[in-house]
């Protein structure tokens, strides 16, 4: 799309997006996360305006199980960021919002000093239904704020549930916050979650030390088991209190060397890359499902096939043969 | 598709099958993975008539690296069957034997005893090429197997790629093989198969008990810190010796207590519902992503604008929509 063909009113969204201010940013973000037709597609030709000027935030994800203590962390990790003359945005992807009325980022008291940083952007979940549309406009949103200028771009998720992949598939760094209370109650790990972090930092680190360092042993055997995604890097074991503010500095370290690593090898380029390439796919295959789905005759058929694929009385491939063959 | 409509040659291989001949059950076989078309249509009817008598054996899967000693244990495992007066047949899903010539069980005398069972029915893996057309053939021969009245089929495949979360996606319980060398060599445990697996078996432990112990503790803390798939099913880790027949009985035994367990809480019978519907899930996505690929606007720009996404020139909504609207 060309910029020129923008109307006014988008031009000068994107005109204070990229000056970094955040009415207009905020503006943005709500243009993007509109489910009306015609907003989507003004949103689409702001977001061909900004994107040659994305790309240049470090992007990192953080997941963990409710109480591990997220927003205190994401709290202390801004706060040091914007002393190190940073700007800072916070997103978050948690496709359970609309239905809790927003879990996660939605009360802005829960980083209440970050918050009140004009260097930092706290944006809520947005509650577009599904994991897809949720993480599809965070995506979007990243974006946005990158060619508002900010240098981290933070998207927190809980651990539940698919988001987490949402978030490593969007991000340039997966963290994993994990609690001390090692052993059983490390089964908070949900399945191929552990494989997903590029980082694992065991938080509240200050309450018992002595299980801290068990759960930083285990936790580095278990990831040991894995082989790690990139032959560059394996996934280290932090242990720190964001209450205390203690560790977050060698946090950041770890995340530059990271990021030092991965674009020597060309890694850094090359993951962000396959995403955006596998978000196209992802959104094809969304697209080309959704229309399958709207046939009239797949519509009125699938109930009953799909049944009897259940029973075991036709097999999968007739049953998808004879659904297919209606777009002929 | 009604069987009244079958060809005479094709419901003679229905009733040899059914009579649990061997050639005709080789024959069937040859007619699924032939790439000709006519072949595949009939194959597809001769697969509807034999579908109302598949369902009865029990699938197991098993997965292991190179040299962990997967056929020597399909031999002892499968013999051991026999001797309980059971009927066994083995497949294979190996996305590589058409480029390597068969890397797994394409050499029989691998499994001598077995293969000269007449109890006994070893299918190499088709060499289809892709790992899509790989499995989806081997899930069709496993329910033409069971027609034949094998009463257990067992799924080989090879630690590499994702053939592990295919032979998973087909079979009731996946067994993951492992070797006593633990800590450093365990690497060998790629990305997500660790949680794929039902029940984990070291084997070779009469090589060096010591480190057999040792390993089975570290698996075991390896799984408990992910949450298992089943409520009702910790994978359990077995230690065993192919080669000396030691822990056979002890292995059968946990797979018929897993089959117990899950057909109690109805998984069972809910795994394989689940598996057909998306099987045949997954053979419409690739229906419609070949019928889009096809497409002349589409093959005409496809490249052009995957570069674009790539270099962050488009973003991905605009690039899938672009792509999408030539089916309109």
């Amino acid at each position: 799309m060309n910029e020129t063909l923008l109307e006014a009113a988008d031009r000068a969204l994107v005109d204070g997006v990229l000056a970094r201010q955040l009415r207009p940013l905020a503006k943005t973000i709500t243009l993007i996360e509109s489910q009306r037709e015609d907003h989507q597609m003004r949103a689409q030709g702001v977001l061909e305006a900004l994107l040659p000027h994305s790309g240049g935030a470090m992007r990192v994800g953080i997941s963990g199980v409710p109480g591990v203590g997220k927003s205190t962390f994401i709290e202390a990790l801004g706060l040091y960021l914007i002393e190190q003359g940073l700007r800072v945005a916070v997103l978050a992807v948690d496709p359970s919002s609309s239905l809790s009325g927003g879990s996660i980022l939605g009360d802005k008291t829960r980083m209440e000093g970050l918050s009140q940083c004009p260097q930092a952007f706290i944006r809520p979940s947005p509650s577009a239904g599904s994991l897809g549309g949720v993480a599809e406009k965070t995506r979007e949103t990243l974006l946005v704020c990158e060619a508002a200028g900010f240098d981290v771009i933070i998207v927190e998720t809980v651990g539940v549930g698919q988001s987490e992949t949402a978030v490593a598939n969007m991000t340039d760094i997966f963290c994993l916050l994990q609690l001390p209370n090692a052993g059983d109650d490390l089964q908070g790990i949900k399945k191929g979650i552990m494989e997903l972090a590029d980082l694992v930092v065991v938080n509240k680190a200050d309450i018992d030390p002595a299980a801290t360092t068990r759960a930083q042993a285990q936790l580095k055997t278990a990831l040991h088991m894995l082989r790690p995604a990139s032959p560059n890097w394996s996934p280290p074991v932090l242990t720190l209190s964001a209450l205390k503010k203690a560790g977050i500095e060698d946090f950041w370290r770890t995340v530059c060397d990271y990021r030092t690593t991965m674009t020597r090898s060309g890694e850094f380029e090359g993951r962000r890359r396959h995403q955006a390439l596998a978000w196209m796919w992802e959104l094809i295959d969304a697209g080309l499902r959704q229309r399958f789905r709207r046939h009239p005759r797949v519509r009125a058929e699938l109930a009953a096939i799909s049944t009897a694929v259940e029973l075991g009385e036709s097999t999968p491939a007739v049953a998808a043969q004879r659904l297919l063959q209606h777009l002929n």
